[in-house]
């Protein structure tokens, strides 16, 4: 039993992680400031069915299984908003026993903007994207130097940090020889998006942080997520994610599953050769688990590659036309111009043995799972609004 | 004849590069925000001497010269600011000619808080440093994406990017071979404060911009800088830069002459031997200017290191030992407890052609050099304020 606190709780990836972590006995609490949802709404990008606010969602999570998930609504790029989470001044708005719940063994930031689109939309939403991430990041390093250097952070990163290099992509570090001497840096990283370069800068101010303070820190490169269900949320579709199908905050295989349920043709950019790596939501939470189950030393900062495996655009259309058309389905693959500057064929070999040597199991993407993910989506039809899933976002 | 805009005008490099490139004929628009100016007001650490604003300062200027340097005073992590240099929204708060100059052929980028123990200094200054000095270099990236992908722009970087590696540091890249494959990346950086790693963040983020929209752009990875005195204020001593001598402004070599003016024993942090390259700031002027003379090809990201030697800490302390001397001073070395976590002894082998092969030519910080710095600060000595030099900040 720890206390768990999940920054940006509320999020396509934060709610699931905290029923799981609650489900497992743990004392959890959720922080967000609904950014995730604004920015949808603001964009008028939708979701696929309606999510109940984060505290409805905790009433349900407990008059369902009698848990108590502790829900605190502010915005941590605030420094005292962070702060009040160790030092006792967070004011709950949804709780059981609203006494402090102390320091947290594990802290877990989602806390982001997470899109790559959305952070290329304008100058205006590339600011928001640089000082929202960067600013809940250097609270939250500056909260555990002040006050809790034993605290594990996990911090999700990208393996879009990255790029697509013409060498083999290591687990976060690099050992370097050069005219006769060696080093080990933190393998170079350069981006294709602001959002990806804002993940880099992350990855940058921790690495400080952990050599200057000792912090004790978990860093997961993560690729695009797809799925809806986890154990837990089979208890109840109330207490189903967040799931966008638009260009903006949908992820690509959520996306192109929507698109081939309603008919609107599978979206390629470019050539489809872009090779990226993928996992299953359930998979995010194994490898937090495990993360979480296996603190790191004082002073360290590990890095694990968190995909399952790696396909390319075009094997994700094909996969996705194949599954589709055994539902009965139309469905078309259109190539598109590339409203992306970004290499459409290149060498992508990147390592990801970490987290399975940590006991992750992987799932993949296999037709079976493709066919659960569109008979989900399918229940939903009715709601799908076409007009929202191209926005033409360029850079 | 070209029209340069300088960012940061009011600083301790912005201002005497203001006043060469006016003299050499450029039209000349300068942007501040007093950041610096009231940052040292706020935190009491004073200045050797009184130095007029920003606008008192290019009267002065005009009145001695004939030359105009415009001023606009404003706060350029405001993206609508930092916009109104390339849509002519701009206003002057003073210049002869009030038209627009329109848009800059060169935009040299001096606008950042530009001390590593200002930044460590607290949360809120280390969050002030990370939102000014990120915000203003992506409104400057988007301003040139969306106005004048020909302008060419100069940003001073920060040898503290590259930290003190156990291999050599070359300029700005590496090539790596890797398994049998080969990637050039940029070099790979880890610094060892708040403020240096806002440095790396800006590097990242006009590499992505370099990378993307084919921006022209020049960075300059300085060392700190040495000196008062430029050929053009020799013109009149109300044109001199601003001068700190205090552990958060004061760069080492200005504080320890200082230090030795006024009998304060020359705080030597632990056992001294960090080593670093050093400039003279008529060399960064000289930098900034062949840089200028020679912009880069669109989509171009070109790095120099900008130093002219390295020295130990205790090289420095003992030359100006050594200077003071000869001028009959009492100069006493005193070893303290490093308030910094950094390495006292290390490798350090940067290479730093670049500059000197585009015609940059070196001074050099000789005896010499050092007594002509002593001899400015002595006319100060009676405005010394002892108390404010050591403050303990601690990382």
């Amino acid at each position: 039993m720890a206390h768990i606190v999940i920054l940006g709780g509320d999020g396509y990836l934060g709610w699931p992680t905290a029923m799981k972590f609650s489900n497992t006995g743990h004392d959890i609490t959720v922080v967000d400031n609904y950014l995730r949802r604004n920015s949808c709404t603001e964009l008028d990008v939708g979701m696929l069915y309606p999510v109940p606010t984060l505290i409805e969602r905790a009433k349900i999570w407990h008059e369902l299984t009698g848990k108590e998930i502790k829900v605190a609504i502010g915005d941590l790029s605030e420094p005292e908003v962070m702060r009040g989470l160790f030092n006792g001044d967070i004011e709950y708005q949804w709780a059981i026993n609203k006494t402090f719940s102390g320091i947290p063994e594990t802290i877990i930031h989602y806390a982001e903007q997470p899109s790559a689109p959305y952070s290329m939309f304008n100058y205006k939403l590339a600011n928001l994207t640089l000082s929202n991430n960067l600013l809940v990041t250097n609270n939250l390093m500056f909260a555990l130097r002040d006050y809790s250097r034993d605290t594990h952070m996990i911090k999700i990163g990208t393996m879009g940090e990255y790029g697509t290099p013409n060498i083999d992509i290591e687990e976060g570090w690099l050992d370097i020889e050069h005219k006769g001497r060696k080093q080990k840096f933190l393998y170079p990283r350069q981006a294709g998006s602001l959002y990806h370069t804002t993940k880099i800068m992350d990855t940058d101010l921790f690495w400080f942080g952990v050599r200057m303070w000792g912090l004790k820190a978990t860093d997961l490169m993560q690729g695009p997520v797809y799925g809806i269900e986890t154990k837990e949320s089979l208890i109840d579709s109330r207490l189903n994610t967040i799931f966008n199908y638009d260009e903006i905050f949908g992820t690509i295989v959520n996306r192109f599953v929507t698109q081939a349920v309603i008919g609107y043709p599978l979206t390629v950019y470019g050539k489809g050769g872009q090779t990226r790596g993928y996992l299953n939501i359930k998979d995010t939470l194994q490898c937090v688990a495990a993360s979480a189950n296996t603190p790191t030393q004082k002073g360290e900062l590990r890095i694990f590659n968190q995909i399952m495996e790696t396909l390319s655009v075009n094997q994700i259309a094909e996969k996705t036309q194949r599954v589709g058309n055994e539902f009965g389905l139309d469905v078309k693959i259109k190539n598109i111009e590339n409203p992306r500057n970004e290499a459409e064929e290149h060498y992508y070999n990147p390592v990801y043995q970490g987290l399975q040597n940590i006991g992750v199991e992987p799932h993949y993407l296999t037709d079976e799972v493709m066919a659960g993910l569109f008979e989900t989506v399918m229940q939903y039809k009715a709601l799908v609004r076409k007009e929202i899933i191209f926005r033409g976002v360029k850079w």
